[in-house]
């Protein structure tokens, strides 16, 4: 991988409020990016917002300069067929935190955000295909590919696969306690902070025709993000 | 609160994929809302979709017959003020387990997801628009209000208060275990199961003006949703 290229600034993805949140830095997007698991699609159907969850996958060394980011889902989702050649909106939130502060009106929430805009493409060869989902299922459990048998040619061509660049994309972050306006912070009686908040994963339930001497796999067993 | 309304199907809010996930059910639909935290508002800007995480509260009391969403943000947020009197789309997705199959192709997710269509509109009325930035906090953090001081004027005149009827809506679950193929179902050396995913939060960090001896406050201790 060679060296990035900074983040396009757009007037879109210049962050007009709180601009000490935003952060124009390449390898933290693509750390975010690679540790968290839900994005929020957004596409254009009749002239309306349609916005709706996906799992994702990013691929830096793929065919665009600063990464690519991939979605996937069946032939048959209108949605996702509309956002093939058509201009989308990928963000993807992560929840750090509950802010509260000593006044209502300064509660906020500790959170990262990544903002992605640009034309997706439908991928259409198989190989590129099969690599993408791979990367999906990839993304989501590390390793899982190598315990499952490979994906089939039927399967590839049933699945409809989303190439996207990370070539306009925005980061927010915020971190850290409530800012709290002075005049508040004599009120010594009215406690304030962080709550802190992260995914938390628990213990692999086995599918009930799992045999009970196979142990869960490497996959699974202890699994935790970034 | 009397009895509501069906959710409105619209060729929008008609699953057409995994039907057996969209479930019409408003009481559903509303103990979903009232337990996530973290909305994604898609907006059309210049042709284009946008979507922006953000906080949220639903009030089943309010001016519109199957409950009323409330969103916020500054008056300078240009996509918030774009949402005004715009067609907007609201989703809100909580993750509740990574599903391993037997192979690549089914894995999947556990999660609950809402979408709601329809035209936000500001809100004008200073009660109404302090009240539904109470509740707003009160959604992240109940109980909070009232150990803070109310909200000032120039507080509400400066905040963006975007109402949006629950009207046209569907709620999709995706629960239990993997949905092999038959054929895989025999590869009795694979592991399939599902690793449970929920929001988890920590121990209450107080700021760092907070006396020693002022401990959290009710509405922060246990905190938990749902």
């Amino acid at each position: 991988m060679t060296a990035l290229p900074p983040l396009s600034p757009t007037a879109r993805t210049t962050v007009t409020r709180g601009r000490h949140r935003a952060v124009a830095d390449r390898a933290r997007l693509h750390a975010f990016l690679a540790e968290a698991l839900v994005a929020h699609v957004g596409v254009v159907v009749d002239d309306r917002p349609v916005v709706l969850p996906a799992a994702y996958a990013v691929d830096l060394d793929g065919p665009d300069d600063g990464g690519t980011l991939y979605l996937h889902g069946s032939v048959a989702a209108g949605w996702l067929r509309a956002a093939a050649r058509a201009h989308v909106c990928v963000t993807v939130t992560e929840l750090d935190g509950l802010v509260a502060a000593r006044s209502g009106f300064h509660h906020s929430m500790n959170y990262r955000s990544v903002v992605v805009f640009g034309e997706a493409e439908a991928i259409t060869d198989p190989d590129e295909k099969a690599a993408a989902l791979d990367a999906i299922v990839e993304h989501v459990v590390p390793g899982r590919t190598t315990e499952v048998r490979p994906m089939r040619d039927d399967e590839v061509r049933g699945t409809l696969v989303l190439r996207l660049p990370l070539e306009e994309a925005s980061t927010k972050v915020r971190s850290g306690g409530p800012v709290d306006d002075d005049a508040d912070l004599g009120a010594t009686d009215v406690w304030a902070g962080v709550l802190p908040a992260a995914v938390a994963f628990g213990t692999p339930a086995p599918d009930h025709l799992v045999p009970e001497d196979l142990h869960p796999p490497r996959s699974v067993v202890g699994y935790r993000r970034g």
